[in-house]
């Protein structure tokens, strides 16, 4: 007779395994090289210069060219999945996304998320757990934050209701919530290098930006993508795993897509260091062509020489008409896929 | 006249061509960087974290992260192809690999192979090869070595047979066989970072893990990561090579996923030391969902602070029942893919 | 009302927006690490020793080993293409290309393009435009320069057409205009760590090489290679961009894999200094295997030690007869993909 040990596997957690205050520290920590940077640009049409090239980074103020802010993001986020959404129903929302230090080839990233809200559903067989999930460097400095929600399943049906414990979330951060990082400027702005003229100033509250460009999604693409991150959720690579056979693509993929793709309009729209909201509105598989549009939500200024700060609304789609989002029903359209409302810093 | 040059392109070798004690010295060395640990968990979902974080690998008693020993392997293998197995039949199997010093980034590595067997079988059309691999670094250390052994065509059926030469191998290596890497020291060791809570005295022989996650393979990832080792073996790449139209994955795709994969329930399991034997049971081609289980088959003791052995089996599978194995004719049942026999190293 | 912004987006430039001597500063600088050289092994069969071991590297003379001299043409190349052929209807040719630095692990490569011709087509809905482009360090000095030359459309059908510059270009570079590496030095080379014994000598004018392997191309593959060198054309990633729903692969991807495949025959042609032409005779899609031949165009001695040059003509294919190039029609034969014509160095 042998013995077998599911109890060794990673199950996930369920709905009644979260407690208000709970501190999860999540497992392995992540050393970062030019390696996860290539791979970046690899998979990514990425162009931002800051996240290009050393000398562009140095001129604008930096000691040499950081890895992208989103990279730095899905590392994290990659660590909090077998704790936070492995059983989990849909990923609900995001708030309150700070970018504190920019993360440098060398680093080594750990992850740790608080528990700071909970609300067990009506139909008492799921609920809403929120946690405030902290990226922190090998000098134990925080390099980000954000808080998440999602909703998971119960697995002990007849566990008890929690008392219900609503987190109030900033909307949106204001300007004067945002680090910029130390000894950034942008007085002496390569326009040329960056490519694109616009400024700051050339950008108007209201105005919306279609990215043009589109790319086909391949799904070899997607899981190297999620595996760089060591996001290993079964839904991103198995595909018996649902039922139509497809592969879920990691939410996170079509956020550093539309990204890089919004670089065709928004080339100067520099490093993010705000996410005020976001949601993943339709779930992406492979073969569909995800374009992007922008719309400029608010500007501000900021402390540090030459730098703006700007708000802008980055919308995912898939197919649909140009600039269209929501149906009168005031439920997303299917063909949107992602719309996401950060900060960027972007030269005066 | 145009003159061609058939001479010039390396048409592999064939049985007749190899004498026991021949030495063959393999081309192309190759210098690692952080590249090569990016793209191997861009590949892979491997989430050991002595691999992952320069940190956690100093506080097991280690200079930095090594490479994945896996990584090294796949790059000593992939520089003996083109000179052990372009022609074989059959990769048969592995016996007496040990990891003798952990490879880091700027480590450049070469591999040079003795014939130590050889036996023409008795169709006179084809012959089996044991080899003893080693891999090299630039001071000339060796920091791998195995015997692997693969059946090859004959090209001249004239040919003599040779004396048979059969070599005496371990089934298994004992623990004293197997080298421990200088300063290494799990009685610091972080369980939280690591992953998983389960020590080396929490592990039975005779215990079964299933390791629960899939992986369904695509084309385009195995090619990279058995492009990635430098092994160009034609069957892996050209669709016109096989009659069906399949590649076939190389079989260090498959150890690598199977790896991974038992990172759950595993996750302690840290440095792969001992490889006693291994069989490629049945070919894997892509759309195949690859999944992994593990038996516990020995465990010992080492003299390193806080550090136990482990003696594991490794089955990666497509389809078929959990812990399924061999049918009653003791062929494997062909949704079994690997059948892998190692020693690994856990915190105490 | 929204305002909508198309004027932020590029749109790429047409045949009337260009002038002789314009100076085209290409955005986007690119600091290179092991990154880049790893994802160029992962992506093509690439095994020349000298951009695989800093070792080999150093006994030839080099500090350390380079990125591939075609991922420093690519990275070059692909800075263009928002100025330049973005809105190409062919990419006629290469002319006088040279190598003039090798690029290491942390340069910073930007790119400008100086306008060297210009001619309406007699249809007066195109034309075609000649430039000069070079690739720059962060020391400012050149690395590598070329010639192409590129059929644009006229947005404006009523602009003037310009009076016809067409350039005097070399159709084959001399020995003396190829730039030697400082300090390279083949007098101590190692063959067999090199794969091959051929040396310079043992290459006659005329001789032809099959190189015999093939790789079937994945779509996942050529974009991943082309979106690493931040070459964003939409031909290349969107497969609603072309009617029958094909993404067109990148050129330099089958340059690439037809040099990395030409190791067979060729693995001591290893540094690439000179580009005499080049045409891409037909389109490559995905699902084509891409094979190579070469042809010894010429030979010449250099002033390095044990440095022997050689001039290769590198043919890449999808099906067809061996050798087979141009029809009764003097037109390339429909299964002909790549026409190099190129110089390499070899140790004597």
């Amino acid at each position: 007779m042998t013995k077998t040990s599911p109890a060794k596997t990673n199950s996930g957690r369920f709905f009644e395994d979260y407690n208000v205050s709970d501190v999860l520290r999540h497992a392995v920590p992540r050393t970062v090289s030019g390696g996860e940077r290539a791979l970046y640009h690899a998979l990514y049409p990425a162009r931002h210069a800051l996240y290009s090239s050393d000398e562009f980074a140095r001129r604008s103020g930096l000691p040499k060219s950081p890895i992208d802010d989103l990279a730095a993001f899905h590392l994290v986020f990659g660590k909090t999945v077998p704790d936070v959404s492995l059983n989990a129903v849909a990923n609900l929302g995001y708030a309150e996304g700070r970018w504190l230090l920019p993360v440098y080839e060398g680093d080594t990233l750990r992850a740790e998320s608080e528990v700071i809200g909970i609300k067990q559903n009506s139909n008492g067989k799921t609920g809403v757990v929120w946690v405030r999930t902290r990226g922190v460097n090998q000098r134990d400095e925080t390099v980000l934050e954000y808080v998440r929600w999602v909703m998971l399943r119960k697995s002990d049906l007849d566990a008890p209701a929690p008392s219900p414990v609503i987190p109030e979330l900033n909307k949106v951060l204001s300007v004067d919530q945002l680090v910029i990082p130390q000894g950034l400027d942008f007085s002496n702005y390569d326009f040329s290098q960056a490519g694109e003229t616009h400024r700051w100033g050339d950008y108007a509250v209201g105005e919306k930006i279609d990215h043009v460009d589109g790319v086909t999604i391949e799904e070899a693409e997607h899981m190297l993508a999620t595996r760089l991150w060591q996001n290993t959720a079964k839904v991103h690579f198995d595909t018996t795993a649902r039922p139509d056979g497809s592969r879920l693509i990691y939410g996170g993929h079509v956020i550093s897509m539309a990204r890089a793709l919004s670089f065709n309009g928004l080339a100067n729209a520099q490093m993010i260091v705000g996410l005020n909201g976001g949601a993943h509105a339709n779930p992406c598989t492979s073969g569909m062509t995800v374009r992007a549009w922008s719309e400029v939500l608010d500007k501000a200024e900021t402390s540090a020489p030459g730098v703006g700060a700007i708000r802008l609304r980055l919308v995912a789609t898939a197919g649909g008409e140009p600039f269209s989002i929501k149906g009168e029903d005031g439920k997303y359209l299917p063909h949107v896929l992602l719309d996401l409302d950060y900060w960027a810093l972007m030269p005066l």
